[in-house]
């Protein structure tokens, strides 16, 4: 029997680090911690920056994960949906009640076009994205098969290097595909230029965005010419959005990470110069975590390593003290160099990861916090849905 | 309702790459895959060299998180018991029905302490690490509650500069205050040498485990003089056991890795110079990936990023194939250079993971395969189980 996930077994322990109405103090770690007061906050504020940039704004679900972070950028941010990566992403979202699913990616293997062709029954709007004409074909087949619309997006490479097309006759070739095949719509174009979202300068990633909107509105202007005009034009991420608002040729906004917040993106500047996280965006998540061992003068040891953080974009921060720093990590703890030798045995610390997505990902649960109690435990809903 | 982890949602999908029976072709991707005959000849290589040399070996749970490879290795590689990092870890493999539970790490945290106290009532030997006297009275105090008994090692630290105590004073100092407090036993030494696993030379190594082992000799012949015999010294993992096991110091080893294999413990050279992964020990482990796109020439596009495998170690490498390359990782996504073009849409490729303990923790489950069809599907019992 598999039971990883039941709340409970028995006394012999249990697999959450705590529970609704516990004190802060008595969180198990290592573990997520979010501060519900700086995550609403953060949620508030980007909805009311689509609104009042008249973007719509679909929520990255790719990052959290989670049913219940989409739920409060939903109602308090005015997300229209969520975008994932991944189709088994988009179950556990049309699962947990999602009804506007964006899958920003392709999907190829013939039981993943089925299995997508089939969400539409489950009450919500399936949109996917394709950068080869032989795709089309598939995907029309499994709609057809199962009674069901999905909405397709042409996906441009605006700078990322990776999956989509670059050209205006490519991406008409396979808009004029998706709009002749039955039981497809197009929908429009997926143009997210990842590469550039980390560059700490802010004109650096202006000259950037700047050149891949110059592309977009050629794609878009040809699309027009071709009577196939893009409902959605969608892309941006937290280290680009204001380029993507201001363009005229965008209408949806896919940020993911400013509801979070992470150091590699806290280090990237604003246009005044400032870092991210010390104005535009609050640190909401945290790798909490206790000190364990400091068997040596200088140095404290706590139980947080790789499989609590992923070190892909650095190593983590410790948040709010200059008097310690996370020096390495080893797969189940961290090094923290303690020259005053300040720090005691189950001292907890918050740590902000250096890169939230992959980190999310290597958690279940959620502890959310508000004036020192646990106030939710939320699952991360479709963690490890990578297929 | 929580359930990420049931395998069938009725008809919105399922969070299970594959089921017993089934064609390798149908995995779904990305995922972990246990080529079945190759884990069974090295699990049965490393019983067979422990017992030639004397030596018994706990198999490193860490790495595997996984009961049903555990029993493998006890049942083919007469494994005495498991070594784990966690708590969460010893809960989750005394459920699964493993007798003999080495956590080789410090547990400070008073609930923490309390759950390990509670553990030998359900019928599993428990040993756990000291490096401070203060826990010595802790671990104490929790097993009295509990009318059990701890088995416990004073860890030295040999080299790695983490947890561990260093001189023979200290260490006796530690093991008296054990063998003096109620419900608690002084059971040998934990002392293993983990900064130097992946030295590529053999030499190298050697040299580094010398020290160590020379150092261990002092403090065994310390405890000896006391009148405090170490039972178990314990240590080693798949880049020393070698030298723990020629030591005439140490009677048990903790290798882990020996079992999957990875990129980087494949690197590293044996006596003869020769790769680990080219005689020694065999991939057994891979992440399973799929071609999604190939929009441009020369490079393909696969499924395998961030989120399947752990970088800390380096990229993975394509199993069996020197014309294609793995070139870098996002979040989902795996750039493959593919300079003559040989990868189809769906094509299927074998990672072998930089580092196979980070990126087992990040699947629920293992596909175990053996002459081209899924023969077993199992959980990684303790993923996540980092608390």
């Amino acid at each position: 029997m598999h039971e990883k996930t039941s709340s409970s077994h028995g006394d012999v322990g249990y697999d959450i680090p705590a529970l609704p109405g516990m004190d802060a103090a008595d969180i198990q770690t290592p573990c997520l911690v979010l501060d519900l007061d700086a995550l609403e906050r953060n949620i508030v504020k980007m909805g009311d920056y689509a609104k009042a940039h008249g973007m719509h704004h679909r929520s990255h679900g790719k990052m959290h994960k989670s049913v219940d972070v989409q739920k409060l950028q939903e109602r308090l941010g005015g997300a229209v949906g969520v975008c994932c990566q991944k189709v088994s992403e988009a179950e556990a979202f049309a699962r947990g009640g999602i009804r506007d699913i964006l899958v920003s990616n392709q999907v190829r293997d013939p039981a993943k076009i089925d299995r997508l062709a089939r969400l539409p029954h489950h009450g919500a709007r399936i949109i996917v994205c394709v950068d080869d004409e032989a795709n089309v074909a598939e995907l029309s087949a499994a709609a057809q098969t199962h009674g069901s619309t999905l909405e397709c997006l042409v996906e441009i490479d605006c700078g990322a290097g990776r999956c989509g097309v670059a050209s205006a006759g490519e991406a008409i070739a396979i808009a004029r595909a998706i709009d002749t095949a039955p039981a497809l719509v197009f929908g429009g174009i997926q143009a997210y230029q990842g590469a550039m979202q980390h560059l700490e300068n802010y004109a650096d990633r202006k000259a950037r965005l700047d050149e891949a909107i110059a592309m977009v509105r050629i794609i878009v202007d040809g699309l027009n010419a071709a009577g196939l005009p893009p409902q959605l034009v969608t892309g941006g991420g937290t280290g680009s959005y204001p380029f993507e608002s201001g363009s005229g040729v965008y209408n949806e906004l896919q940020c993911g990470s400013y509801a979070f917040m992470d150091a590699d993106y806290g280090r990237i500047r604003d246009s005044d110069g400032r870092r991210l996280d010390q104005g535009e965006w609050e640190n909401a998540l945290f790798v909490l975590t206790s000190v364990m061992s400091r068997a040596k003068p200088g140095q404290a040891v706590c139980d947080a390593g790789l499989k609590s953080m992923s070190l892909d974009s650095g190593l983590p921060v410790i948040h709010g003290r200059d008097d310690v720093r996370y020096l390495g990590a080893s797969d189940e703890h961290g090094v923290i160099a303690d020259v005053h030798d300040v720090l005691r045995i189950n001292d907890k610390l918050r740590l902000v990861p250096g890169h939230c997505d992959p980190t999310c990902n290597l958690h279940d649960w959620y502890v959310g916090v508000r004036r020192g109690k646990v106030e939710v435990v939320w699952p991360v809903s479709a963690r490890g849905m990578s297929y």
